[in-house]
């Protein structure tokens, strides 16, 4: 059974079910106006969420009044009242005052809305993270309520060593994908299609794919039938581009020759 | 309104909203058994998840049968029917049957349970993106949807740049978070708190806080009532620790001297 148990990931407890919640369109409630409700707001908002903050008027942070002006978020300037779950898909709730959070998340619960009661890790069905975010690129660094901060240093860190073109290269697979879909529609093609952009990611670097025109993958898109991927070099002749001059860099420092 | 626009984040629409579900204890449906099955099946038990699978036995892969044979999920061996919704709090369909897929999907909408239908987007409340784990720590990367193959390329790329202890510096610094809330436990403390934790964050290297002992966390916690955070050194000096012998490394290449 030993060798067996090896072919398989072994299960590490103790962690969160991380999701890229599908926000677009969808009711958010945020109740109160204060710091943390400004964080949950621009979440909500780069997820094209309709958001709706309930908090008196005088309880609105700067960042918050901001949003309510220029009519990102929809503002009701009182306390919160039960009736205001009516159309809640999910419920943020950021107030000093643990026994009106507590009784909000029992409200939550019976209605069978997801809610996150801030600083209640009890009454949370979900947490938030340090969030990277590059075009349809998001990165998430959450270290399970343990160091909120380290979380914050290592998002930073991440951020300094990705590729800086990662954002756009993925926009650019997204295209490809999209027009493979278009001239490889069945649903017998999954696999197919699933292989050849799996070669395509492969094949070329964060720099080519940038560089992938709409021309390119049209052109790149014949030889999906006989499930070939051409270098990007052997893409561009393919197409009547002249021979490319390379850059050769030989160990890093001693020099470089022009290739033919 | 140009000028007041600058001081607070702007929005990046198009994105999801990333999530770290706490799935502990609660019962998680998954319907069907083959790979995708298998992958959502450790995603889910990775986070604690109570994990229902129901797939006729024929249709389980060596992996899903292997978490069966196991008791790592509870297995109801046939296909789908409504009832299988009654104690489910969140629904994972992964079958090759469009029309019982989304006959599932519309049942989880009238009961408002949280569903993910794998390969049909518009019947999703949420996707998967691809983990790292390393402890506490947990980075997702997600390309909501454009490229899951540069995914998976982002996250190996992130695992490798990632400073090799994260994981341990991150329980430690939790473990110091826990002993601090027994110290000062007071809800007024919250921000105090908070600012020390900051501190100690950015004054310590990752691999001074994976060395930091249980005593050394004692003894730090002394500087808390005056908010003060003792360089590393310091703190093993202050404990009676001998004078530190340490490698200055110079240029990264030419040389090095032993400091006092």
């Amino acid at each position: 059974m030993a060798s067996k148990k090896s072919e398989f990931p072994q299960v590490q407890p103790g962690g969160s079910l991380i999701l890229a919640w599908q926000a677009k369109g969808k009711q958010i409630l945020i109740v109160g106006g204060g710091e943390v409700a400004a964080g949950r707001i621009i979440h909500c908002l780069n997820a094209d969420a309709i958001v709706t903050v309930v908090c008196p008027s005088s309880g609105l942070n700067a960042e918050v009044a901001f949003r309510v002006a220029e009519g990102q978020v929809k503002h009701v300037a009182r306390n919160f009242e039960p009736s205001d779950l009516d159309d809640a898909d999910m419920v943020l709730v950021a107030v000093d005052d643990p026994a009106a959070s507590t009784a909000i998340w029992k409200l939550c619960k019976e209605r069978r809305i997801p809610a996150n009661i801030a600083d209640v890790p009890s009454e949370c069905d979900f947490f938030f993270g340090s969030v990277h975010r590059d075009g349809p690129l998001q990165i998430m660094v959450s270290t399970n309520g343990k160091g909120p901060r380290l979380a914050a240093l290592i998002r930073r860190l991440i951020a300094k060593k990705l590729p800086p073109n990662a954002g756009n290269a993925i926009e650019t697979i997204g295209v490809l994908r999209t027009k493979l879909r278009a001239v490889a529609p069945g649903h017998a093609d999954g696999a197919k299609r699933m292989a050849w952009m799996t070669r395509v990611s492969d094949t070329y670097s964060w720099e080519e794919m940038c560089q992938l025109t709409e021309a390119d993958m049209d052109f790149l898109l014949r030889y999906y039938p006989e499930n070939k991927v051409p270098s990007f070099d052997e893409l561009r002749l393919a197409q009547g581009y002249p021979e490319p001059q390379r850059l050769d860099l030989f160990d890093g420092s001693f020099g470089f020759s022009v290739g033919a």
